[in-house]
């Protein structure tokens, strides 16, 4: 395809563009043929033509292109297809907003960035098959018309016509079935599969979105991690070239503590540091009372200027934040402190807080106080701010982090009741199960999840494999006798007949081919995305459907529009 | 696993069964711990349990077993979960029926005949990827929620909750979006996905099957044929070490000719010979003015009694086939000739007939008459069911063919309109582009599909990149402007921004495994398959949604039950 054309009168250029890149033509009024030159003078951009010549050396090479130091002399053109003009360039840096290239998808398409990192994820997705296939794994393809379970997430539905007023469900994932493998022998598995969630989406949540899923027979959570740290360090020295060793891992609760989420990017340091001891009763308002007084250093700011530090706290204070202020001390180069807060602390208690911050001279220590958990977000996200103005978190650096020891239940204030911080199937430290009863809030899981530069990169468990621990779960997560057999009645069946130990991981392909791409849009890596009301803009769908094929489903539409 | 326990009171044997095999696990009175001895006793069939111990040389070696030669004398023995007794025993050759092994699926796969065939699975799929891959094919993922298009089968439908009274659809094939990343300069794509078609299921037909879905640019007819021939070709070596040379092509109209169906088993001969130049206007009413009058010949049959004739007569007037009856010629040893005509024949007829069908001493004729199509539906049936009962389609032989110029479109007597043979992006041959208005059932497509041993595998053709003949097909196929611009228009639009000619194929995976598998059921071939209703019979779906998902919807349902 054409991609831009010169013309000069007495001699035509053309960049021409296949998937392998662009090879120049070159029309010139004397070598060659009249009519071919007359016909190369009406090519248009994104024109398809099939052209012979012969490859002759540039006059003027180009070192920055591939094949700039030479052109086709052309003496025979053929126009395949003609194209009216694009609604917007098709080159690296387009003109096109995102609505419009969503619309033309098949026209982004053709930009270098958007073929390239659909290049990048076969690349990645033939390094995992093959990965997992020779240690072993199987890949088996799980149903996608599957059993409606409102647990969780919704499902997407999809009505039966052979069997009247029932209905599939599409997969979340194929959890239960990957566990029913397990159950039949089949030792390890991996499948690379869509799943489907009904949410409301936020932005850079796909409906449909694809997970490279994985289960083991006889394993513990240690077996688990070093065959994935493997498989994650095969991928980055493939596709990235780059050797990482160190898999490090910390606890949930560790994690929350030191870097306020549980998926904190370990590229940079800033780490938090509780001043509840150092700052509290000295009689400043803010601080006293508080659940939590923390802190974090930012290297090398001490010079920020009033005014940016402002419009870092109207930062902090925007709704998405909601934070209801920021103190800063600043540790000056000549040893001194000066602080928004002098008026309540001595400079030795400022100095004693710049120790515990193990800030130096020229740093500057922001700190947040208010309820734990809320003051942990707010701070989390005040750190990851800050380290992507101060360039600190390099997207060709890549810092794998196993979170492990995640609390199996977590209290929903709304429905007053516990849920699964995983899913039902999670199974809790055995040394726990004794305080399931007792103080269910306590008991930590056999989970964990891989964290890759501030983003969760895949997530598992080691599984439920008895039946009566099983049912105690349901029986905690507010399911009744009859609703966990209705739901689930196939796997508890299942665990009667020598069900071995099992455990997985689910990997986001999506995410991890953006993290290793060194983006975080995953947007950017999917073929055909749909937009944040869950629309494919260039299909122009969902759709309506004719009321002949609602009636074959039994269904009546009650939408009002 | 334990498989098979045998205990004499001083001495238990176990069969220990994983995903690789089974070994002989031995306790011993003398020399095993008491409790453990103890315990071993206790132990049943499909327990699963960890040991420890010594492996030793067995007494009596079972040559028949790859671990028959040793057995483990076990000192360390720890239940991990015990068994209820099964449903089935769980052996190569089962007690269970069908419907009960459906519902218990997950001890159906610790049968080696099911887990050998998704390990068998697992390999054809990843030498596929393997091969294609290599080949400068991109995987690349396609959207399952798209959109509605009620034209050929019955989509499956979602609807969406975000888009009230919108609907998504289900895939029958990634074909429009495949056709899309050829026009957006991808090349050569290929994808191993789901599809879904909500039809009436017949036997061996699944709602939602696997294909090996591919496209290529700049390709003409024979680029496709050249390339997937050479995909075929290395299955059948690195799966079943055959080498396959030869990949006969002919047109769809000879293959209706001589075998009476687009899908002939080439295995073995039989080859239909028509008759009515020899065998009408003899005053025989049941052949002359027919259509058709055609006859195979059978080998070595001559000596079937007449009570054979008769069952064979019996078997060809049932409804499935729906013959009125069934002409033979003897040709015996000693060169005379017996038919059931001899009545309206002289022996000098039947002998032209023999010569004719190529027919031997010793060989039987068959001959039907009538219309011509159903006429040839008819023997096609007896030609496989001879076939078969002779022993000619030997599962260890492997004959492709290639059946070539389809029609473009086949008239419905029903709707009284034309449809596409393949689908509405099939491209007619150039040279047959203007008999699309004067006689469009003459027209035909360069579509192909690719039949193995009598079963199309895969299917494909070139494709319409041209804006005007689109829209040509869509008014031919009748749809309104307004209706083609709706279901298509995206496409439509797509074609005028330089849309390269493209083409490509689709191989359906399941029934592909079976027949390299040397089965024909694509059941065994799936983990987890829906029965003859499309129902999951183990997890017990399609099944009822709350009143609460169906309100989130829009949706109420019509259904009486």
């Amino acid at each position: 395809m054409g991609s831009k054309n010169r013309n000069k009168g007495f001699i035509v250029w053309i960049d021409l563009r296949d998937r392998y890149g662009i090879t120049q033509l070159v029309f010139d009024e004397k070598r060659t043929p009249k009519n071919v030159f007359e016909a190369a003078q009406g090519l248009g951009r994104e024109f398809v033509i099939q052209v012979k010549g012969k490859v002759i050396e540039r006059e003027s090479k180009n070192p920055n292109m591939a094949t700039g130091a030479i052109e086709v002399l052309v003496n025979e053109l053929n126009v395949l297809n003609p194209s009216i003009t694009p609604p917007f360039t098709i080159e690296d840096d387009t003109d096109g907003g995102e609505e419009l290239r969503m619309q033309y998808r098949y026209l982004d398409l053709r930009r270098n960035p958007v073929k390239d990192n659909l290049l990048f994820r076969h690349k990645v997705n033939m390094e995992v098959r093959n990965y997992l296939s020779q240690s072993g794994f199987i890949d088996i393809e799980t149903p996608y018309l599957i059993k409606s379970t409102p647990e969780g997430a919704r499902d997407f539905v999809v009505p039966s016509r052979m069997n009247e007023g029932k209905f599939y469900a599409l997969p979340q994932s194929p959890q239960t079935f990957k566990q029913l493998l397990m159950i039949g022998g089949l030792d390890k598995y991996f499948q690379i599969v869509k799943c489907f969630r009904d949410e409301d989406l936020r932005a850079d949540r796909q409906p449909e979105f694809t997970q490279i899923d994985c289960e083991m027979t006889f394993v513990e959570q240690e077996d688990i991690l070093i065959q994935f740290e493997g498989l994650t360090r095969h991928l980055l020295k493939e596709i990235k070239g780059v050797e990482v060793d160190d898999f490090p891992r910390i606890s949930y609760d560790q994690a929350m503590k030191i870097y306020g989420t549980d998926k904190p990017d370990i590229r940079f340091g800033m780490c938090f540091k509780e001043l509840n001891a150092l700052a509290q009763g000295k009689g400043f308002g803010v601080f006293d009372n508080q659940e939590l007084v923390v802190g974090i250093t930012v290297p090398r700011s001490a010079e920020m200027s009033r005014k940016e530090i402002d419009a870092l706290i109207d930062w902090m204070k925007r709704p998405q934040i909601g934070s209801k202020g920021l103190v800063y001390v600043k540790c000056n180069k000549d040893g001194s402190f000066k602080s928004s807060v002098d008026k309540f602390f001595s400079s030795k208690d400022l100095e004693s807080w710049a120790k515990h911050c193990e800030a130096q001279a020229g740093d500057l220590i922001l700190i947040l106080s208010g309820e734990k958990k809320t003051t942990r977000i707010q701070l989390s996200a005040l750190r990851i701010e800050l380290a992507t103005r101060l360039g600190l978190r390099n997207p060709f650096e890549f810092a794998p982090l196993w979170i492990t020891d995640f609390p199996l239940l977590e209290w929903d204030d709304e429905s007053k009741r516990y849920q699964a911080m995983h899913h039902p199937f999670t199974a809790p430290k055995p040394e726990h199960i004794e305080f399931l009863k007792s103080d269910p809030g306590s008991v930590k899981a056999n989970a964990y999840d891989l964290v890759m530069n501030g983003n969760e990169i895949g997530g598992g468990s080691i599984r439920i494999h008895d039946q009566k621990l099983q049912a105690q779960l349901f029986d905690l997560l507010g399911f009744t006798t009859e609703e966990a057999k209705a739901q689930f009645g196939f796997l508890m069946n299942a665990f009667q007949y020598g069900a071995p130990p099992h455990g997985g991981i689910a990997f986001g392909l999506d995410r991890l081919v953006a993290i290793l791409g060194g983006e975080e849009t995953i947007r950017d890596f999917i073929a055909f995305p749909k937009n944040n009301s869950g629309r494919d803009v260039m299909i122009d769908t969902p759709s309506s459907l004719s009321q002949n094929q609602l009636d074959e489903l039994y269904l009546k539409s009650t939408s009002k529009k």
